[in-house]
């Protein structure tokens, strides 16, 4: 019997890692929560009904059709026994045992002790949430057209996005632009260029991973589009009816959540320690501390042994991937691990429909070279996908027309955020 | 001011109902449950992973954008006052106000007395209905995977369709080569070339609308891809785990209804005679006794004034929508209404991924060039939509590889079918 590498997860980090033991003489267990692997940087563009959700997923069987030696489960893992080697998924009766685990289950958005916010301000990490935000964001716009008060009228219009990091910095910067030019032409008695987008940021600049010139570019490019930028700003309150920032309320009955995130509830099934955001400490080969056959790789892990905290960012998420893969194949030729090493190879935000900054270390870069370059490197890293052409074609279309092809609302509300 | 003309529902009656009064001196409110229309005819394609619910719809206020004098209402109507000539929406306290309507509500799928298997067998109407259908189709060979019986592994292999009407046929008719072909290297334990899929029809025949040959032909066609089909069957139970057809219990997890339809609740509303399916029975101008300001148009109407009953189909509903359009010009103008006369110009099913069987009257068509045909003529009619050519590269991939590119399982189960 080979030895049989488990991998919870299938985002960048458990997808890659499944690749690399591709030749391996391991059999490897892929286990998801959902059926396709999501990429995740593009989730602003279905949420803002610029891309559908089939353009940014794949099903995770089918990226892993031709690697015999990979099976994988539909199914949520809901304990890890390192002891006993073996993890236990929802609904099935008996666990699945492993020689190897790479545990990357990555990171959710999170409320800071206001869980009570997430119903009437929703986050970004899932398909489901992107489409739960592009319905909340479409739908704000028919209740606006029908509201009878102008104050109403205003609130339906108005918008808060909590967080300027990427996340947040995406959002916000697209909503204007939909707000002017793809629907401005569809309503008969709002003027969708009085929307109101407010970005919130509880720090002094955003997109604080970058440099600070960049980020003020952005705070720059962020304005001229009409997005009111608030820095310094804690939220203390969210209600279906209002956002209480500082001392001011802002009425606004759509509000969406970018302001942090915190470790999958998983990492501490490992019993070891965890840092302040429930991350797992981990040794420099990315195992963990007492048991070199448990791996932790992507947004989960902590890795505090380089020059600096390595981001969560993807292309961390991808080498931590590949490097938990490889130490086990070197495991399994009793060579000697090596320690985890991050290659930045640079930084981009996207500002809106034309404007990005980048941050290659050395140098860096802003506006609308750099929104080409992020455009050319997502549909680049899109490969493995079948869905560049049909990708590159929606967002030919919305860039040309400023049209919005996915202007769609499916099921029903999450919850009523303003009745 | 100008007269106010009422249109509740967007489908195609409606749609093109306020398309052939964009010129007219009225003003116009097209009031509908959702944000978009819906091209219905795909919607078995979007159930069965071959299209994504965004190539097959398109926001109302979209379609409606350059009708300065179109309204659009996100809202679900509850209530008509006929005396008063106005709407009531739910959760909107002042009604609309119409001195014309055209209610084209159509039909929705229905139990025939056994709601409770509604859960357990969810039919396809609406892009929610696709997802669901969607979903359980590729969850049942997740489940089979990792079944560890021999019988509950074939259970879950078993799709069972109920109605052998376009929507069954459709629907059964695609899933064979989808198991066979794309999904069969994506799993490791079972082989999804042994799935079995059952097409139950209580009538003699399939596809009854068309000829006695072309039924005939369906038939055979069906069972060369591999559908079991049952004629002269009737589906005495539904439960999560089996279905009871005459006297047979057959272990299926995932079952589909495609067995009939119910007009809309709202012919109820006008208080005037309903056939034995719940449709209003209309004058031959398509007004309703009583009341010639109010018009029913598409499925929910029964037009019994020609030499035969008009067919619950697309073209229909087109030809009905601009009927009732027109006839409220003529009245503005103090014209004399006519009677709605219906030009069939054909009709098509297709069976499984490259046949199809259309009937033109004095001549019919079956097998590849029919699906050619098919093809074409849908293609066609998507125009207006921006969708056609995501829509053919979609098929286009589809076609060449076999693959299915939105296989994507999204939202929470409506309700556990197989635990």
């Amino acid at each position: 019997m080979r030895p049989r590498v488990v991998i919870v997860g299938a985002g960048f980090a458990g997808l890659y890692a499944a690749r690399a033991l591709r030749h391996a003489p391991v059999e490897i267990t892929v286990i998801d929560r959902t059926n396709h692997h999501l990429f995740q940087p593009l989730l602003s563009q279905v949420a803002t009904a610029a891309l559908a959700p089939s353009d940014i997923t794949a099903p995770i069987r089918w990226l892993l059709r031709h690697h015999r030696n990979a099976d994988v489960v539909l199914g949520e893992v809901t304990g890890i026994d390192v002891e006993a080697r073996r993890v236990a998924i929802h609904g099935r009766d008996t666990p699945v045992s492993y020689d190897y685990l790479i545990l990357a289950t990555g990171s959710h958005h999170a409320y800071f002790g206001h869980p009570d916010w997430e119903p009437v301000a929703p986050g970004l990490k899932s398909v489901d949430d992107a489409l739960e935000i592009r319905g909340r964001f479409l739908r704000a716009f028919e209740r606006a057209e029908w509201a009878t008060e102008p104050a109403e009228r205003a609130a339906h219009m108005t918008f808060v996005v909590v967080g300027g990091g990427p996340t947040g910095v995406e959002l916000a910067g697209v909503m204007p632009a939909i707000a002017r030019e793809a629907l401005r032409s569809n309503f008969r008695y709002i003027d969708t260029a009085q929307t109101r987008v407010i970005l919130v940021e509880g720090g002094d600049r955003l997109l604080a991973s970058f440099p600070e010139h960049l980020s003020a570019r952005a705070k720059r490019d962020l304005e001229d589009i009409g997005v009111e930028v608030r820095l310094r700003s804690l939220v203390s309150d969210i209600t279906p009816h209002a956002v209480h920032i500082g001392d001011e309320w802002i009425d606004s009955r759509t509000v969406f959540w970018a302001a942090g995130n915190e470790a999958s509830y998983l990492g501490r099934a490992l019993g070891v320690p965890l840092d302040g955001a429930g991350r797992v400490i981990v040794e420099p080969d990315l195992s963990i501390p007492g048991h070199p056959e448990v791996f932790v790789a992507g947004d989960l892990a902590d890795f505090t042994h380089g020059p600096k905290r390595v981001p969560g960012v993807c292309p961390a998420a991808m080498q931590q991937g590949v490097h938990a893969a490889n130490m086990i194949v070197r495991s399994l030729r009793r060579q000697q691990r090596k320690a985890f090493r991050y290659r930045n190879k640079g930084d981009l935000a996207t500002i809106g429909r034309s404007r990005a900054i980048a941050d290659f270390g050395s140098f860096t870069m802003a506006g609308r070279i750099a929104w080409w370059l992020w455009l050319f490197l997502h549909i680049l890293y899109l490969a493995g996908f079948r869905n560049r052409l049909s990708v590159l074609l929606q967002w030919g279309y919305a860039y040309v027309t400023y049209e919005r092809g996915v202007r769609l609302i499916t099921g029903t509300e999450r919850s009523s955020a303003s009745g």
